[in-house]
């Protein structure tokens, strides 16, 4: 099946972040391609990725980059489909890859995700897709309404802690 | 014709950089609503807003905030529709804004443009309508090819600094 | 007996340090419960909580969230009840969850404590309680004058380094 | 009438924000008392406030301060009423300040608003008071009734510009 | 006659801060270039430049850049010579661009100068090229030793402040 | 009268900040000299300075810098007396001059003042060489007393809005 | 021996960083007192201790604190003496601490030294107190020379590092 | 063989990262110095060494600093040679460094590297030395071109994670 979302991402370094993208598409059943590319290391690769994404298929990119976090940036120059920018926190807490990836010049967007959020990526990636697949929409509707089955468990786990004022 | 895109704002102040999203909309006829809401002064129209968007044809919200800029998020926890964020400068140059809205838990992302990035907002709203509208995709490529223009005229003046060394 | 506080956190794993203020409200026998709730994965609860605290009796919230920190606010948006936001440090050392409580637009307060200040936001709930409850003040009081205590201990520990100068 | 709230600043020149404050508590009928102390010009007159600001009637206190704000911490290790600090903008955009007084020890809290956040104090004192003063509840919960006006007037005023869709 | 150093910057707005650099070489008699360029509007012209530029006879490159500041980045990914990068204060006060232009990964380095240092990308040029050109070396020396000079003058100018202690 | 103390800066652009720690020592009557001195533009003028202040009987050195600001370390590492070092807030707001002079390495000591803060650059020599001249002491002694009057003549301002409590 | 130094902390998990000033006293001869004094939890001892420290013979006070790090400048508003401030690092790297310290209004200083720079403060004591103490300013002369000693070894350490180029 | 390029730190605790520059100039057969030079602690030492590089034949300086970074500057205030600043990540990961050495005066540039980036800083020496040294341009061009195979390895290990959508 042909890759719908793209993740890519400068090193295998970044994997053990970046999988969790790859990991909720998985959940979503969105067929996906991972692929290594670097802005500054093969920028001749970048730009291949980039023209060529919309014609193989591919609906959104999910690039993660550290530092001077250009690979988004860079993706979202080059190809209409949207690109999905996920700082690392690589050195400085991730503050230099988040404000280099989110501080696009007018009229070349990448949509920022949170430091290391390469799930949120993943999950903006769905609600786009989703918005002309309807099987996928039901799939992700299904999840989001279990989100709040964490916080339930969270109370019974609370309940012990609720009631131990002493002089009860 | 029915909104595709929703522009929200906490206050008309916001006006002057949000207005530039509705600018590039316009340009890509693209159609759509502009609504004030706020998540702490009128948290009940916010959660209704966002319970209904989806219902009544909106594809993806772009909402612009400032300081502890929480309405991009709790959006985004409610409708599942892609949320477009945009951070407004109005305290501490917009680095409140960025980090309230594109520090997001995992589950529940946020689409964060560049602080008071509000017309790449509206770009990205293109990209993502576009993937599904090819008369729409067929203006953004249009205009997309035209974005070199600027630079070729800043070549051209340019051209009588770049060769005014003295001695030549 | 009926909770005067309520402890808010978004999942267990804040419990560490949210249980800080659980404990000092124990000291002070101050009834209180600890509700699991999420501004972002349950937003409805959020609402209801807000929207029922002061009708059980409830005196004051203190509402720990990280990142982009919206629990404290939007419960703030809801109750007329003093809320105490405490910015958990999960990422960026906290100054994340610090500027997303702290910087509330007019109108809707957020009684920010210090980043992981769990503790102290149980201390301004007792300070605001015992504004009428005099029981209440009589203990606070007697916590307050032994505050100095564990100085005058640091001080006997410091007596031994403090006469080492050599040639003395 | 004793003052309920002190409003606390260091010099006249914090009056065009921290008179916000005082806007506020006469629109709420709260009475109050506005006086100039600092930590460091005046620390005698700093300690003699907070020793005695309890045994006059005063209930809470807003405390405004920039730079190294130690004014609303040095008041809280004496009183034990709740403190309300405000940061001021002087310097820095407020970010000293917000540090200087939201980051108190263990043991010491003051209750921390957004930098220049004078109203919000105002507003955090009269949701305290309002805890065991019924008429102020009342006036209170009517004022918060009509903070959604402003957005119903943004709306309106919104109007024109959603629906000029120049192609529609 | 070729120019030896290229002067690249996005916009013809950052004209103001990047003629600095022109206005040195010019003074240093170096031939330059000034381009318009934008890693984001034009990457296909960014590509060809800094391909090309070795073969032009071109020895050093400064190029401005603000906010997600790519452009020094992109071009030093694909030549070989050395690239000096100007974080322009466009937004942030230029610590974006001073992030997203220093902390590049290894193996391909930008020499940062500080935020607008547009003179100094050109003299870091000229220290470059005189290493083998000793005509400019001569040039460079001459002016270097001028530096002190606007120091003289200034204490000529502090003479009369120095002397007036009122009671000498 | 030979000057005890030494206004350093690096050029008169400075002089609007750094001339309020030459007027504090006029009002205490302490002999000083202002010099203009750049760690990078004269640097063997610096270190003749350094090197020659003791001998000539100056007892402290103020000395301000922006930026990059090696200035006052750079005189620390060469002199045995005491250097005061005053940030200045020409770009970064200060925060860059800030780090660059406090942060000296172990055994080569710089008393940084506040950013700007060269009238506290004053008082703090004034305080040092008050430790062995009675009659220094005596006139800060006077001045230190008076500091509280300008928070006396606030309050008589302030008092015409404390009592404006319109139900009063 | 009188101290002629106080070494001030808030607690003694201070103690680690602290004591580097105590060891340099002990290292120069200069009599010392360590002291544990909070301005939030001992407001009154610290109070006493600044008004009697410069009748007890004191002529420096080097205080350490952390977070809204109010002592070193508490103490400064009291006494005469020249107070040395020590930002520890306990929250957010010790920003907040160093700013909560240099950040001191016009007329109250505190000599601020870099994050954790407890030996620093020792030395900026020394500097002061040789400015009257011939017998000290020898033994601190001797130990300045004694500074490039490390970097002497350093070099020879170095040396096999420098000679190891492959192809030599 | 005399040293084409000078690596200079403060301390051999700076050498597990500073010998990335040694290791790559070895790599690209340079010849190289490693020196310990404190702009602190010996002053007089940078001074000479500053004085007499370029006599001796050096091209090009890399200074590895921390903290308050005045080395890389004072080095370039006195030399005509190229001089790359690394700043240190000693302390609040770098940040202090990095302003301290990329924020100098008109006049006087240090060719800043990202924090750590010592490595790059010698890939920055051999572009420049590159400029003249025809077999050092191709010993580096044949190592640029081999930067892109770290990639296709990640790709190859890539493989597996891609294609795992499990209803493939």
């Amino acid at each position: 099946m042909d890759p719908q979302v793209s993740i890519i991402m400068g090193s295998t370094s970044d994997l053990p972040v970046m999988k969790k993208a790859a990991e909720f598409l998985n959940t979503m059943e969105v067929p996906f391609e991972m692929i290594a590319l670097s802005a500054h290391r093969t920028p001749d690769e970048v730009a291949d990725f980039a023209r060529n994404a919309e014609g193989r298929g591919v609906k959104a990119i999910i690039a993660g980059a550290g530092m001077a976090a250009a690979l988004p940036g860079v993706i979202a120059a080059i190809t209409a489909l949207p690109v999905i920018g996920v700082p690392l926190g690589a050195t400085l807490m991730g503050q230099d890859a988040l404000l280099s990836i989110a501080q696009m010049p007018p009229g070349i967007p990448v949509a920022t995700t949170g430091i290391d959020g390469a799930m949120n990526g993943a999950v903006l990636a769905v609600r786009i897709l989703a918005l002309s697949d309807t099987a996928l929409k039901a799939r992700y509707d299904a999840w989001r309404s279990s989100l709040g089955q964490k916080i339930v468990k969270a109370n019974e786990s609370l309940a012990d802690v609720k009631y131990d004022f002493k002089t009860n």
